[in-house]
């Protein structure tokens, strides 16, 4: 089974390293970070690399996708580099995925029409013009489909989980649940636009917005 | 304020990549992620290549030390360079912290001595010895002894929002909460022991047992 994990400049790390790190443990699979050219991106704001071991045209049958978000992912919905590869390998793959803002580049792509789909809270309308049903859900899944879609940033961590579930049973996701102790704890309860106080909210999409926009002009 | 994030061969990833993403937000701070030699470091399977910025001894005031854990960290419990490294800088931290593992490291350089501390469920009981006990919470946080130690590899999320909140004052976590969508939604009940199918708990302890013993003959 191989997992092949879109890595690209500026975007966030826990929208991919909350799936890799579960995927990983997946018995027998094995995880491939592809991007536009072998070396490091780098996140929204510099501070972290990660590598990139292939290029996107060297991994065209893999059984699962990731595409995760990020100010950058703006850029990706207009590459048609990428674009292409995701057109051209989503129909052999068992589960192509995105979390957060990757939802939007999937959406661009053309593989979410007429299906429901989430993506980050603060940007959930903009699905709608790619031909998708904006759902405010934590995981979307559409099994004939084969299309997974997440909400916002650490919503991978329960996708990949469910992913698991669907790959290798139940178990196999307790298993790993374990092994990551992921038995979350949040310390407030701010989590969505549904919980948090008013003006976080709005102070939050605020800023959201200003990246995305200053990431359209540079 | 700066935030040194620790990075080694064979760590878990979303240790540190749970921690920072919510750190990274923390307005003005800046991360630097450290280790032994400026390049990459791989996960425990090599799947994943993470930079390293600056080594450890250009970075001798940090406000914050986040010490992940995984396979590789046994290695850094014998390593007088790390050990001596987190003595010289830990004096003069607003806090140091751990995530699984990560927190043998800190008991080895000797800074959880005759502290309640928590790392991963299945090596608590290892902390005796290092002389800290072993308590099974999720985050355990010694404000005085600037310490706070995380239990296995998702909680380092649950920790770093906490440890925000001590820096910046609750709306401060309860933003970046929101902004990373943590609204947690395991899709089963097994994150932690106490939850976990039995036999599911005993497989996964045999299979960190096993890998711990081959790093340590490795």
């Amino acid at each position: 089974m191989q997992i092949a994990a879109v890595l690209f400049p500026r975007l966030t790390a826990l929208d991919i390293v909350g799936p890799y790190e579960v995927l990983q443990r997946l018995p027998g699979a094995s995880v491939v970070f592809v991007g536009h050219e072998i070396g490091t991106v780098r996140t929204e704001n510099g501070f972290l690399g990660l590598s990139v071991d292939a290029v996107f045209e060297d991994v065209m049958a893999p059984d699962v996708v990731v595409v995760p978000g990020g100010y950058g992912s703006r850029a990706l919905m207009d590459d048609e580099r990428v674009l292409d590869w995701l057109r051209a390998v989503h129909p052999t793959t068992t589960y192509t995925t995105s979390v957060c803002t990757g939802a939007l580049v999937l959406g661009a792509a053309g593989l979410l029409q007429g299906l429901t789909a989430t993506t980050h809270w603060s940007v959930l309308n903009d699905l709608e013009a790619l031909g998708a049903t904006p759902t405010s859900q934590r995981v979307v899944e559409h099994l004939d489909e084969r299309i997974i879609t997440a909400a916002g940033v650490s919503s991978g961590i329960d996708m990949a989980l469910l992913l698991v579930a669907r790959l290798a049973g139940v178990e196999a996701a307790q298993a790993i649940q374990l092994a990551i102790e992921y038995d979350p704890a949040p310390p407030f309860d701010a989590g969505s636009p549904a919980t948090a106080p008013p003006e976080i909210v709005e102070a939050v999409r605020a800023r959201v917005s200003a990246n995305l926009a200053s990431v359209l002009v540079a």
